[in-house]
């Protein structure tokens, strides 16, 4: 898959969880025997066989510090994942980012249409609450009203979506006015609200406290904006074939990123040392939480 | 407001729950001082101020049969009234219907741009579930849990999204191969699950339990009918002024829909007929019930 991390445990776990995720959507979506196949074919094209998986391992590694049945967050990290594939979607829309290539395959507004593609994005927003909101998911009702709370928080118009707004007027400003700061909010909301709902749901299912969840917060913001450094130093540097999708997209354009504003060098320095500080949160926890540390390390080292 | 039926407790109750509608929506998105301005700003045109708040008054008007505090069912109705918002964002959409004018105003890709029309319906969409999932919705996690389930489950795949992907494939066939069981099926889900779930949550919040919403279920899929076959008629013999909306689409279309396939005055006939059925399943209530047997009437009587 391209990953530059052959490290053991790992590959081992993002293979396990990729396997896990495809075999949950396809289990939860059958094709339909009337007018609905496209839309549940564009659903299904949008969201298995794709993707790092990231969000849903986030959510597994988690949920194991507490020792959390292995179904239940896979199931949660599907519905996180199912929210990352909608905004996906209707991220490479024409009126959108107008991207062709994600996955290393055509996007899904191009392998079936726009309209098809609009409506396969909503569908997988709605699919994410129906996964949370199942009582299959968890047999405790304040469990299933924490996990929707938290994750249509970090995807509305205070978490991801506003990021996204936020992203389209940076592009229109052509860098313009975006400083250091501006861009950390953007980022923090963009991608880093999503991967925080990823951590804290694993959270969520372990039954720890809110009061007891701040480590955890403070380590997926220190690896959401690693995340980002990394991406931006992708399109700076990275291989296309290798990404699966277009890249020089945000110097072309002009955007203000990390790499823009403080050079390559000081954005991967940064980047490492939000890792280090990411993997200090986790200070309290042994061996358990190695997975957690491990991922941290994968996101500034990956190349997709 | 263009309302045919100046009727003394229907006119009242439908302005008495959109200034209540409205006003929750302008609490709910006070417009944030950073660059997310633009979104929240499109999300508060496509909602406050446009549409006759068919589906809070449903909610409402359902939950008044068990005494429910009108706070509590007014906001249920608004997550109802989010996901009819979001969906006619994104419905308007030139990749969709493309139509220039909802509710006697420019629709929302024309007032902002696409791109926010796309992220306005998303965070709208969100908004929803977070309306349901805050703790001021009900004190009980297991109301709230049911109110998402019956959401989340009448908009997407299974439901409306789904009801949508069928009404695009109808138009690509140009009404061949939709018979009047086929478009009763679309219809079903397009407009007829959303409906249904406004009326289940008013029952919900009532505390009804399953096995007792089955008339209220047979009344919302009665008027979800009639009200399909009454926008038809509107389609083919309404005023643009009074609608809002360009109208004689589906006709230009050659669509398959109610009126083309029984005729103007068969589906006239039917709808009044499923507007009788309707009211005689609410034959349990009394009085309490009135306000949902002027709905059921309303429904085929209205001009936009």
């Amino acid at each position: 898959m391209g990953l530059k991390l052959a490290d053991g445990l790992l590959a081992q776990e993002l293979a396990r969880v990729q396997g896990e995720v495809d075999a949950q959507f396809d289990a939860l979506l059958p094709v339909p025997g009337d007018r609905r196949a496209r839309l549940v074919e564009a659903m299904r094209y949008a969201v298995i066989g794709g993707g790092k998986r990231l969000r849903p391992l986030l959510t597994v590694a988690t949920a194991d510090l507490f020792g959390v049945d292995r179904e239940t967050s896979v199931r949660a990290g599907c519905a996180v994942e199912a929210i990352h594939s909608y905004s996906l979607i209707h991220d490479d829309l024409p009126c959108m980012d107008d991207d062709a290539m994600r996955h290393g395959r055509e996007t899904t507004h191009l392998a079936f249409d726009e309209a098809t593609a609009v409506l396969a994005g909503d569908s997988l927003h709605a699919l994410a609450f129906e996964i949370l909101i199942d009582p299959a998911m968890s047999g405790d009702p304040f469990t299933r009203c924490e996990l929707v709370e938290c994750l249509a928080r970090a995807s509305g118009h205070a978490g991801m979506a506003g990021g996204q707004m936020m992203d389209m007027i940076a592009e229109e400003e052509g860098g313009e006015g975006f400083d250091l700061q501006a861009i950390t909010r953007l980022q923090q909301l963009k991608t880093g609200a999503l991967l925080g709902a990823a951590v804290e749901m694993g959270a969520i299912l372990g039954k720890l406290a809110r009061e007891g969840r701040a480590h955890l917060h403070a380590y997926s913001r220190d690896i959401g904006l690693a995340f980002q450094i990394a991406d931006d130093l992708l399109d700076v540097e990275g291989d296309e074939a290798k990404a699966g999708k277009a890249l020089r997209k945000d110097a072309d354009a002009g955007k203000a990123t990390f790499v823009s504003l403080m050079g390559a060098d000081a954005a991967r320095a940064q980047a490492r040392a939000l890792v280090d500080q990411a993997i200090g949160h986790l200070g309290s926890y042994g061996e358990e939480a190695e997975l957690l540390r491990e991922i941290a390390r994968f996101i500034v080292e990956r190349d997709r």
